[in-house]
């Protein structure tokens, strides 16, 4: 995998950069929509590409694994031939969904065993089957095996934790570079920089997964309940140290405003469920602001859903009619909000990049950032 | 509104022909997908329009008077600006959907007392004021308000409910041709054929319509519940008497052997939630034959969904990944299943239409029934 530091500007981090993986280009900064069992929920893949311009999607290893499981992706040939997204894919390493099991999965040195959430049938991830599993998934990019810690972790809890996953990812490296890929074209392992939010622990972090000279590096364990200016100052303490001529990956994070603020900081990839999420749910982030599409206000309002909207949806559709499909818990209104969203996000990252290129960024930004906040 | 009867065959009643709307041309034998409040489940409008090739569609008095209600839809400008389908609509007359609310209605002859299914509130629609709905909403084709007796229903009652429907009729049509179009555009009135499954009572009723010379009628009360040769020996009664030079509506029916049969024996219209439900469910017709794509069978077959289908997505995705989403309940599953359905409903009728022109229809129907009741 090749990234390419195309631009960066004076008195910010924020880049813009390119990235070869063996199912196309990637222009950086870039959000990647999460299609958690191999599908972006409501949103069919010729819309997510031709709509949305989606680049890259996240798929992600737990659901995939416990079904369809690897059996049958495997036999179709890896997850692209699976879903017909023909396009790049990251998968994540199934840490994040497996600590969120709680009672149900058991820590150890060795990995995690968990019970389904569908069956409650027994299983155990190691960073070594995690990696082959992500072989067989057929990822363009392969996550390794991490614990996240609670948001709210003390020092030595974060501490502990970090030990594991930097073990972990040591065994990782190692599968990772024993095996090959399985169904004929390149694969790439990134770290994940853990440790809390304490400066120092993060520090540790990474500088040891630099020392494994990956083709990138990812930030966990924000976004998971601590404060929102831990978040940034976290993401500055580690930027500082991962290298510049690599993509950085934000992990799970987050709100428009969060996403800015993070290439501000020189973050490149995002992925997260909110605007497939709060779009199912009636919620549609614009440039112009917030809204709660279920809220009376819209009732009779038949302006388009978002006149600055990218999305075919946003012009063919009513805010009126679109509250009276949420009314009707029609579910043309989830597809058209997570359209809606996907596209949204699309928009902000693609024109943050054009606004990095153009030296404007820091303005925009600013702009931008008093807007999203806005409820309409 | 305009009917031109292009081609009939020798052998069968089956036809076909052109209908003119404000909204555009039709051209029958055609289906017609149901958009009970305003939206086609799970399916975008561009989508109906160039993929399923839908030319016009279905809307539910009922369920839009009640949700978003007459002021919205007015302040809209009516339907086609409420939710954006520019092609023709037809609304059915809410009777239907009022007599299945069972306790909850009180039938007399001014008309029927009901309960809200949302909120327990209190209607009463009449022949007039659900012509004035209909006005409202700004149908293509607005329908009569009639009584729809159940499947076993008795000669005495299916004799009583013709009366009231009759009267209601002349009432529709009274208060129709007093009344003006609402928004600049021309709509039209279909009365309905009732009286159960007794030819007696079909053929004093299609005498009764015809007597109004509007310029299309509707055959109602079947697939309710009765036989299903008493439904076909239903419509060639009725269809004797029916003009030919007027287009023939059959409401709520059926499969796709169902509409074959139709269509042999004069039919040009459907409608039918069939395809819609089914295809949320899982059930595909095809054709082959019908598909339940949650069976075991299909967990590793990577064929297309339908390598015949006309819809995109049964080119994109294959019947293990289909099959998959429906397994783990993604909703992107339930929009896979209407749209083929659609498309399929769609294609047949188109489909039917060029066998007629070709002089071929009997040969291709008989080929047809024998595959579209296969269980693939």
């Amino acid at each position: 995998m090749k990234f390419e530091l195309q631009y960066t500007l004076q008195g910010t981090k924020a880049r813009a950069g390119k990235l070869q993986t063996a199912h196309g280009e990637i222009e950086t900064p870039i959000f990647m929509p999460v299609g958690t069992v191999g599908s972006v929920k409501g949103v069919h893949f010729r819309d997510l590409k031709e709509d949305v311009k989606a680049q890259i999607i996240l798929g992600n290893t737990y659901h995939l694994y416990l079904r369809p499981g690897m059996d049958t992706i495997e036999q179709a040939g890896g997850l692209h031939k699976f879903n017909g997204w023909d396009g790049p894919i990251l998968t994540d390493s199934g840490g994040f969904q497996v600590f969120s099991l709680g009672d149900i999965r058991k820590l150890s040195e060795e990995g995690a065993k968990f019970q389904s959430h569908i069956d409650g049938s027994r299983h155990m991830f190691t960073p070594e089957n995690v990696i082959d599993i992500q072989r067989t998934i057929g990822a363009d990019i392969i996550m390794a095996f991490d614990e996240c810690p609670p948001g709210d972790s003390d020092f030595e809890y974060a501490e502990k934790s970090l030990g594991l996953t930097q073990r972990w990812l040591e065994r990782c490296v190692k599968r990772f570079d024993e095996t090959e890929p399985k169904y004929g074209y390149k694969q790439t392992l990134f770290p994940i920089v853990q440790g809390g939010v304490y400066p120092e622990l993060r520090r540790r972090a990474a500088e040891h997964v630099i020392s494994f000279e990956r083709d990138g590096y990812a930030i966990g364990g924000l976004s998971v309940g601590e404060k929102e200016e831990d978040m940034y100052s976290t993401i500055e303490v580690v930027n500082e140290i991962l290298p510049e001529d690599k993509p950085r990956y934000l992990m799970g994070v987050g709100t428009p405003i969060n996403i800015l603020e993070a290439i501000d900081r020189g973050v490149d990839m995002f992925d997260c469920v909110m605007p497939t999420r709060n779009g199912r749910n009636g919620m549609l982030f614009t440039s112009e602001g917030i809204i709660n599409i279920k809220n009376k206000k819209w009732e009779n309002n038949f302006s388009p859903v978002d006149p600055n909207g990218t999305s075919f949806v946003d012009h063919h559709y009513t805010r009126a009619y679109l509250r009276h499909l949420f009314q009707a818990k029609e579910m043309l209104g989830a597809q058209i909000g997570s359209l809606h969203n996907l596209a949204f996000y699309l928009w902000l990252v693609g024109e943050a990049r054009e606004q990095i290129k153009a030296g404007t960024f820091k303005q925009w930004k600013n702009v931008m950032i008093e807007k999203l906040g806005r409820r309409l």
